[in-house]
């Protein structure tokens, strides 16, 4: 399968890299950067030496359209600008940003800011989350690959909402390592800003909201949209934690038993048995998602915890995924491995 | 001011080692500990080295009632073996630990598993919190310190209680650095279990709920005690992140300027202003609790950002704060330094 | 091959584990421990569920004799135990302690104070370092795998050595990530101990003297075997880079030249670009040794740089890269991954 | 005493804002910055709010010139350019820059890459370093503060090279938290980057090598010049740790002793007794230099161990030492507290 990848020098770039330089059906054949055209990606990363040394080259859709799959690991906004092109050449496209991920092309403009560049293209775009639209992917052209934060905080939530066991509204507090704000030189990302330091962000509306929120609503027409996400920055490289609180006044549901069959046939979501604490540590480096529910005090809060990691389940890894399933291959292929400890 | 320390090997011991060493009233006479006994402080901590010096000693009572005022920094159960005795010998107490904390010996007994040794003292000791008990503290024996986590969360949420604003549960996410577990030879504080990775604790029922509940139940009696705390451990050394979400229905309140006439005159309560986000390392060895007030999205939910630095407002620096308002000191005595950044 | 491995619970125990999860030709069979016994590996290790399932039992060399190949990834001393009664009875063994290391038992005693249990197996125990040793590894019933210091450093000097173009006393200066202290319970090793500082220790001597003197030795016949070695503890989880000293006096050499064609056939060797500065990050849970050869300002002094990882191939990596050897397979099976960059 | 700081947006200049905020004789009346005009210091620096509050000015040597003392924390190359006209107007100044501290313009222009923009003052500039120079520190206009490792590394070998102790070439094997890097928005110094790893950098030349040089030549006319000296970068923020290797042939010189007399009464130099492991978070955020001597198995090869904070003793800290030498203050004034553990 030949592969190309825009915009491979973020950390998102890289994990693909990583992750593709030793899937047995994948063949990277391109990976652009304007910025460091003409490097070896290994120069870039010294840990892919020996592994992945083919160079940076410009963006050029001609060179793109002879791949079978293209990535897009670009800022948001940039995948709308060539996706119509690639689709057009019989290219299948994931973008890893958030150009197709909402629907409405209202909220795109509304959170990001600017106009969408293809809003045609926003019913036909599948968003990749397996777990949900497993069926719609398999056949898809092209696949929003979901956010770090929707990924965790919708497969934690995916059971309760599915069956309608919420009331009111959901609160999000999730937990993100600082990979999360990507390889930009800002001041904010400096390791003296970050490290031995704990804040929340993005408290009065961050982008990922729309996003869950739409997601929460797809799960079921009776979810009444009321939702508070407040994300936080926490000193470490990778993982995301979410923990959610809903209120569940049905207290005779086995919420236990109810998240083990939903994700019974899940290769990448693991329910832990009752009374355990997922760590992220525990999906570092790995696609899975870990999953705990808890019912403190027999009280009518749920409180669920979800953990994963931001750059693989939250970007890349699920971005292979969505490939597999794409193009027909077991869905683990390249992504079954265990989690880096310590 | 002659003081005594009992147990200050733990870093809650130690931190009251740095901020005593540079009080201008405080004159440490004693300080105890079974383990390193003989050994100085200095040998044990290099930081004071040429600051404090003196050795650690066995406990006695004999000695410590030669002090004006004694610290106990001792694990949970151990101060209310000794309290009645000092106590009667005329000397004042501060209890780092949780003996003295909930005055009813019903809820000791329930989270901490033993009986209590001095129910009869409960009533007297007074919660050391001066934003809510200074005229208390100011005439006190026996001060119980307030806990970490219940520090930051009930100065995050007294304006709201205290005016009858919350509807509903309450619902805290706590984060705290891993120096609230202390100095204990544990696996699971080792710097490969807890550093790069992020968790949940303590979901299924912490002992600083029932602290935190009875806080927010003497605030105003009209709180219906509905409280869901979960406290996570993030891979730094101090502070504590308090999140807490409550359902507010009248939008009539200027929350901000509630905050801010609430803390007028507190010397060690920070109400940043609207939009800002409480770094923990903005209070890192500082005794300052900073604390932002949203209400995202202008819905019904209000979640209150607060930060302290567990080992200083946390601990130690309250107990000082509490010392110096025993004595008739300026409050501010020892504690008027800004934090370290970065 | 059905493999063995006694004393899983620490962290080379856990990396070997998830580095044999993942090799086509490992089945591990067998894994011990007294403290976790009954205990699912996977339990105590979360990033295995799914992957590694097994229960810990308790050692007994009945079970072990079943297995091809045992792994001790034991405290030092253990292994020395058991291994004649394996080796009698046809199965191979690789110890990733010390016990086999030094080829002189009253080095073992005087580094280790205690008398070594079978001297007699000194002799035939084949040092694992595959760089200088493979047709020896290749023959071996019983390799002593090197230490993470020792490996880190003596591929670093070895085309010097081997050459013959030290001059004088050798200068090791070596920093090590806190898992190389292992999964103790130790006050020491507590992220708020370790993290955010560096400090030097066993500067007077380490038990990793020894050995690198006796590796060096072997080398070549003229060196004098004069070293000194000081180890450091700097704050993260994985990585060695240790940075050597030497002098060397004909500047006719082309260093880099040297290094290359010495490595250059040497799948987990990789020696960098003239002017690269290698990052422990490079080599982070990947086999890989990478160097750096440099000159400065043209002087007589030599400074080499090279980093691993301490857990992989200065420890579980390397054992595995035995294995491979031992048991006729290529080197790099189970090996051929990329670094986790970032 | 009304002082100026100019380029006050820096870990460095920050470092000064929180130890002239407790100094009881200083009182900042002007703070400068280009980029952060009008926002107060407590904006950009919460940990400063409420304890010192002033807004950041444009640079204007009219109102810095009504000082009494202006302290340079810009980047390399700026002070030269208002130096000259501030003394002319009576003003002391203290750079924490390069720009005075190589008294030969040669090295200036070789190291720096630019011609130096007032070489007049050279000569005059005093090397700030108390424990070389008081006595002229005493009456200097203008004071060149040393560089952090400089510091670690001329304190730890001072005592040797003073006394022709040292045969041969010194090796400085040298570790740095990364707020020496600065707070840049560079790529290579953000969090992803830089925590979880370790490094070297600077090994063909750094610029703190020709001034260790200089100062090494100065305690002695016998050394020869023959420095080694390699900078690592340590996942930390805070702390330097020199690691010194020299050849002492004369076994007879008690070096613990000639150590503790040279610094027996200096107020910020400790020597450790023997044995000891300075670790860098025993001087965190303050102005000590812990030292320890060894010769590690009685070989010709002594080890020197010296901490520093880098952001203090390195920086920050050493000027406010100098400046109080400068006014004929107690050395110690504002600097006399412990360190921050853990």
């Amino acid at each position: 399968m030949k592969i190309g990848i825009v915009g491979g020098t973020g950390y998102t770039g890289a994990e693909l890299l990583r992750l593709l330089a030793t899937h047995p059906e994948a063949d990277v054949q391109v990976i652009t950067s304007r910025s460091e055209c003409g490097k070896a990606v290994s120069e870039l990363y010294p840990g892919l030496r020996g592994v992945m040394d083919i160079p940076f080259t410009e963006p050029d859709n001609e060179v793109l359209s002879r791949c079978d799959l293209v990535f897009f690991a670009t800022p948001n906004g940039i995948a709308m600008q060539s996706v119509p092109t690639l689709l057009d050449k019989g290219v299948k496209v994931i973008d890893l940003a958030a150009d197709f991920r909402l629907s409405n092309p209202a909220d795109w403009q509304q959170w990001y800011g600017v106009d969408h560049a293809c809003p045609q293209l926003l019913d036909e775009a599948v968003y990749g989350l397996p777990e949900m639209n497993r069926d719609a992917i398999r056949q898809a052209r092209l696949v929003a690959n979901p956010g770090c934060y929707p990924t965790a905080t919708q497969l934690g939530l995916l059971p309760l909402v599915q069956n309608d066991l919420v009331e009111g509204s959901v609160i999000v507090d999730a937990k993100s390592g600082v990979s999360g704000a990507g390889r930009g030189a800002k001041v904010a990302s400096l390791m003296c800003e970050v490290s031995e330091s704990f804040k929340a962000y993005g408290v009065a509306g961050h982008r990922h909201l729309p996003e869950i929120r739409q997601g929460l609503s797809r799960m079921s027409a009776r979810f009444n949209g009321e939702l508070v996400f407040v994300p936080h920055l926490t000193p470490m490289i990778r993982g995301i934690h979410a923990t959610a609180y809903a209120t569940v006044k049905d207290h005779s549901v086995d919420l236990q038993s109810l998240y083990e069959q939903t994700y019974e046939n899940e290769p990448f979501v693991d329910v832990m048995p009752a009374g355990s604490l997922p760590e992220t540590r525990s999906v570092r480096a790995c696609n899975q998602c870990r999953i705990a529910v808890y019912r403190p005090q027999g009280g009518d809060t749920v409180v669920i915890l979800s953990v994963i990691d931001n750059l693989v389940k939250g970007a890349a890894g699920q971005a292979v995924q969505n490939m597999n399933i794409m193009f027909g291959l077991d869905e683990k292929t390249g992504l079954d491995v265990p989690a880096i400890m310590p």
